[in-house]
């Protein structure tokens, strides 16, 4: 496991593969997860395209989890028990688990502009019932929009909150310096990603009404810039 | 009752009375409105002594909902409910009532970053559910800052999501305006409320861990400034 390797599980899809692109482009070496293996490779050849001095790697997702100190899990809610499930025996004590996860309603047939109720209150800490003792649940990164990862030329205008116990959470929050434009936010404890989780779903709806299919962001205003990382 | 003027229920709160005086600078009328008259009547003095040619009269809240076309419930989420029930016999068909109520959790006792869960899903749809037929309810300024909004000389930086049916939001969406600083956002239905009222606890926490004593605020990135009233 190298130090400073970040394992993306579903760095398939639009937001994970936004992330392994970044911090590809950061000089970070990325493990990009996927249940198949060659949907993996697929998704590094992708982004070896577009950086093509990036360190990157593709495994299926119990590989991938073993891999990285930092675990980011980008599945689409319905597959999130799942995937964690999957990985769960491979975690070792004291990796970081980040749940971007987002309890859309679109994983019943319903929109995406509203979400379902989660019994352990949010994503984020269902994930934390579901890993090892000493295994460390970060929150963060689900207000990121996709689109806007993707577009390695511009700045994704973006604050990201993060939450979770304080030394996890402060490594998470230093990932967001490798994205121009992201800032990190202390977000507190993991029990307010049920917060940070339905402000996706009010995006969602915002990018629909205002027709803005790149993807709107957030930022908390009156924050003190050089304070942010307290 | 006068088409101008602006009825503010729970003016004598910090928040109620933060957009009594915003609203009176701008030169509309502002009726205030409190359970006990004399209290209505010191928070009017309070005003008049910042804006000493506003236009400006306090009632007991039954009286002041009688007393303009909208009504802003600004009180505590514990007296919520008894307010709505106090004045929904004055309310009469077209009148528009503003809910910026947060269901915080120290209505229980517990802390002002967390909030509870509310039947209806939101302050809103419970304010909703109490009104007769006929009567607009719209969600807005909820994450508005009360100290920010006190600051006459200065802007109050945060964008507010507005919801509920068009020609009545459309109509509080218009009120923003009159406050420098603050940009009214299309937040789409009024089921939408419950993601922005808990905002309001997210932010209120923040406050506590970056010690901004005068509150923080949100804005929405990546929107079309000149689109924002779509």
């Amino acid at each position: 496991m190298r130090p400073d390797a970040i394992a993306i599980l579903g760095g398939t899809g639009d937001q994970g593969l936004g992330l392994a692109l970044r911090f590809a482009k950061a000089g970070r070496p990325v493990v990009i997860g996927s249940r198949k293996l060659e949907r993996a490779e697929a998704a590094t050849a992708k982004v070896r395209k577009e950086i093509p001095d990036g360190d990157i790697e593709g495994f299926d997702n119990e590989d991938a989890a073993t891999r990285a100190p930092i675990v980011i899990l980008s599945v689409p809610f319905e597959h999130l028990v799942s995937t964690v499930k999957g990985i769960r025996d491979k975690l070792a004590e004291g990796q970081v688990v980040v749940s971007m996860g987002v309890p859309l309603a679109t994983a019943i047939g319903d929109g995406a502009a509203r979400t379902v109720g989660i019994w352990q209150g949010s994503c984020a800490e269902l994930v934390q019932a579901l890993v090892p003792a000493g295994v460390h649940v970060v929150s963060a990164f689900q207000n990121v929009s996709a689109h806007r990862l993707q577009r390695l030329a511009e700045e994704v205008e973006c604050d990201v909150l993060v939450s979770g116990a304080k030394v996890p959470r402060e490594r998470v929050m230093s990932l967001c310096d490798l994205v121009p434009g992201l800032r990190a936010v202390n977000g507190g404890p993991l029990a307010n990603a049920r917060i940070v989780e339905e402000i996706t779903a009010l995006l969602i709806g915002l990018n629909v009404r205002y027709k803005v299919s790149e993807g709107l962001g957030i930022r908390i205003t009156g924050l003190p810039d050089d304070d942010a990382r307290k």
